[in-house]
C-alpha cells in the first residue's frame, strides 16, 4: 500500500509550500493584526440580529437580493461614506464589493497586468503587493518616499526614463493616506502633481485607501479618485482596519468598463454575504461612532512603542511618528539585518515584518523593520520590545550597553 | 475634459465583460440557489449570537485564532462529519476551509494544471468546473455517463487512448454522489472500479461531493476519500447546498503535502471568518436535523417539477428522477437548441441553464437544459414550466398542441 506521489504531477513555478502554523507569537508585530478590545462585538451583534430577522432567508440565492457587485445597502454606505470623508463621488453602481482588499489587489491587476509589464509602486510598500506583482512576473519600479509619501521628482524622472525606453506602466500603485509601511499622507499639492504627472504620461493611478480611516487627528485630504477629473484612479478600500480584519470585505470603487471586466474574473459567486449584510446594517448607525475610540487606542499603543523603542533601542531605532495606522517603519543600525532577525527574533516569542519584504530597494529594506502594534496589549508591546532589543544585541551588537542600563532601570 | 482610455492597457485574452445584473428572472431556474423558506434563519442566529458573545474579539485577528486553514471548530465538525456520513477518516489537520467549492477548485486547479495539460471530466459536468479549465488552456476529456455516474468502459478507454498518446492526465474530476447535472449516485461496486483503474494509469481523483447532503433516501456510498487506500482522491465539500449558498464556506481534505502547496497560492488572508464561526457554533447542534426538513422540501419541488414537464411538455421532455439534489437534467427533442431557448425564456421570465455550457460535448449538450427547483416556489415551477413550453413551442414547434391542450385543462 504505497502512497501516491503527488510531486510529478505538481504545476511548475509554484510558490514553496507553506509551513504549518503554530500559533501566533507572543509578541506579534506582524501583519494587520488589529485591537481585539476595540472590535465593535456588541453593535455587530446587534447588527447581525436586525439584518439575519429581517432578511436571512436570502442567504438562499447567490448574491442575495443584490448581484454580484455586492449587499446593495452596504455600498450604499460606501457611496454616501466616500462622499462625505474622501470627496469621492460615485453610486452604488460604482462599487464592487470584493472578498478583502487582497482581491481587490487581484481583480485590478486582473485586468490590466501581462507577464513582463512594468508597475510604478513606492519603494517601500505592502508586501501583498510586491508578492503579487513577483508572481505575475511584472516588473515594480520603485518611487522613493519622503515625508509627504511618493517623492514626484523621482515619480517625474521615472516616468520619463520609462517613457524614452519605450515602456508604459500599467499603473502607479500608491497608497497615500497612511502610507504603508511609512505612515505618511501626501498633501493634498502633491496629489495634484501626481495627477498631473500620471495625466502627462497616460498612466493611471491605483489608490489603496484601505488605512484612511485611523488617522490620528481625523483630517485627510481629498482622495486622488475624488480630485481626478479624467476617471483615470481606481480607488479600493477595506473594512479590515476600521472594524476588524477576519472579515473579509473590501471594496473597488472604479467605472462599469473597469467594474465588468473585473467581474468577468471574479468567479467566486459573490463574496461572504453574511459579513456584508452585517457591515451594511452596522455601518450606517455605528461606523463614524466606533472610529474615534479606536484611532485613540492605536494612537496610545503607538505611543507605548515609540517610549519602548526610545527605551530600548536608544539612537538604534529610529523612525518618523506617522500620521495614523497600525504600524511603525523603524530604522536599525545599518549593522543590522532584519531578514537574518526573524527567527532568533521568533525564538524569542517576538514576530517582525523585516524591511527587505517591504521594500523593492533591498539595500533599503535591509536594515528596517516593519513592527505593527494594534494587536498587541501595552504591556505586551513593551515586553516584546525588550526582548526584540536583547536578540538584537546578542545578534548584531545593537542596541550597546547603554540602552541595556536604561532597560535594567525599568 | 475627456476621460481615460483603459482600453488599450487591458491585458489580453480577458473573458468577455459582465453584463449588468438585472435581478433575478421570475421564474429562475438557473445556478445553485436554494429554497428560502429552508434558510434556518433562528438557529444561525442562535448561533452567531453565542459566538460572538464568546469570542467576538478574535476578530480582531487574521485567522481569528485557528490559522490559515481555518475555523477551528469548523474544521473539527468536518472531521467528524465527515467520517460519520462519508466514511472519510481525516482530522482538522486535513481539512482547509475555503470560500466556497469555487475557491476549491482554483486551488486544486492551481496547484496541478499548466496550460496544455490533460484533466478527464464527466462528459456532463458542473459549468463552473468546465469554464476554468477552457480559461486554463486544459484539455477537458468528456467521459459519458449512465445512471451510475461516469462509465467505466469509456473511462479505462480514455485513458488506454491517453497513455498510447504519452498523455497522463492531472486528474479525473468527479461528482459521484449526486452528480452535477444529471443527479445520479455512483454505487459503491463502481467506486471501486474507478480507484483501481485511477490507480492502475497513476492518475489522481478529485472527488466534488458538494450535493451528497442532499439525497431523498439519506443513503450514500462511502466517499471515493474514505475507499481509497493509497491517498491519491482530493475530496472537497461545501455547505452552500446544505445551508446556504450566499455563505461562502466550502472545503479541502488533503494530505498536509497537498495542502501545504494550495495555502501558498491562498493568498487571500483567510476565508470570511464570520461566516465559518456561525457555521462551526451551528452545525454540531444543528446539522443533522436541519438536513430532513430541507431535503424532504426540495424533494417535493422536484415532484412538482416533474409533474409540470410532463403536463406542459408531455414526451418532449425526457428526463431521469435524480437521487437528490437540486436540478433536473432535461433531453428535449434534438430539433430543439436550449442555447436559442436562453433569450426568449428569459423574455418571459424565464432562466434556464443551458445544456451545452453543462457538457464537454456541444452536440449532447444542445437540445439538453439544467433547471435547479430549489428556489421557486411550487407556484413559480409550474408557471415557469408552463412560460417556457409556450416559449419554447414557439420558437421551436416543441412541444406540440397536444400538451398545449392538457396545459389547458388545468
Amino acid at each position: 500500500m504505497s502512497a501516491f506521489d503527488f510531486a510529478p504531477l505538481l504545476a511548475t513555478g509554484l510558490p514553496p509550500p507553506a509551513v504549518k502554523w503554530n500559533g501566533f507569537a507572543r509578541y506579534n508585530f506582524i501583519g494587520g493584526h488589529n485591537a481585539s478590545e476595540h472590535v465593535p462585538v456588541d453593535d455587530l451583534l446587534a447588527a447581525v440580529t436586525s439584518v439575519l430577522r429581517r432578511e436571512g432567508a436570502t442567504l438562499a440565492t447567490y448574491g442575495l437580493q443584490s448581484g454580484p457587485q455586492g449587499y446593495r445597502p452596504l455600498r450604499d454606505f460606501l457611496a454616501a461614506k466616500l462622499e462625505r470623508t474622501a470627496g469621492v463621488s460615485c453610486t452604488a453602481d460604482d462599487i464592487l464589493i470584493v472578498s478583502g482588499s487582497l482581491q481587490a489587489l487581484d481583480l485590478v491587476n486582473g485586468i490590466l497586468l501581462s507577464r513582463g509589464d512594468t508597475v510604478i509602486v513606492e519603494q517601500d510598500t505592502y508586501q501583498g503587493a510586491l508578492t503579487r506583482l513577483a508572481r505575475l512576473g511584472v516588473n515594480a519600479v520603485g518611487i522613493p518616499l519622503d515625508r509627504d509619501g511618493m517623492r514626484m521628482d523621482a515619480l517625474g524622472a521615472a516616468l520619463e526614463d520609462l517613457k524614452r525606453r519605450g515602456v508604459r506602466p500599467k499603473y502607479i500603485y500608491t497608497v497615500p493616506t497612511v502610507q504603508n509601511p511609512t505612515g505618511t499622507i501626501m498633501p493634498e499639492a502633491r496629489r495634484h502633481e501626481l495627477l498631473r504627472l500620471a495625466r502627462r504620461y497616460g498612466v493611471p493611478i491605483f489608490e489603496d485607501d484601505c488605512y484612511s480611516d485611523l488617522i490620528w487627528d481625523g483630517r485627510r485630504p481629498p482622495a486622488l479618485h475624488a480630485m481626478s477629473e479624467h476617471g483615470d484612479v481606481i480607488h479600493i478600500g477595506s473594512f479590515s482596519k476600521s472594524i476588524a480584519p477576519a472579515l473579509r470585505v473590501g471594496y473597488i470603487v472604479a467605472a462599469w468598463p473597469l467594474l465588468s471586466r473585473m467581474l468577468a474574473l471574479k468567479t467566486d459567486a459573490g463574496s461572504g454575504a453574511l459579513e456584508q449584510m452585517v457591515l451594511g446594517e452596522y455601518c450606517p448607525q455605528h461606523f463614524d461612532a466606533h472610529l474615534p475610540g479606536l484611532v485613540c487606542g492605536l494612537r496610545g499603543k503607538l505611543e507605548t512603542l515609540m517610549d519602548a523603542l526610545n527605551e530600548q533601542f536608544g539612537t538604534a531605532a529610529e523612525f518618523d511618528d506617522p500620521k495614523g495606522g497600525i504600524f511603525l517603519w523603524v530604522k536599525l543600525p545599518d549593522a543590522v539585518d532584519t531578514l537574518k532577525l526573524v527567527q532568533p527574533a521568533l525564538a524569542s516569542g517576538v514576530s517582525i515584518n523585516p524591511g527587505v519584504e517591504w521594500s523593492t530597494d533591498p539595500a533599503h529594506g535591509r536594515s528596517r523593520m516593519r513592527l505593527c502594534f494594534a494587536n498587541p496589549s501595552h504591556e505586551a508591546i513593551r515586553a516584546g520590545v525588550a526582548a526584540l532589543a536583547e536578540v538584537c544585541r546578542a545578534e548584531f551588537g545593537v542596541p550597546d550597553r547603554i540602552a541595556n542600563v536604561q532597560r535594567a532601570r525599568r
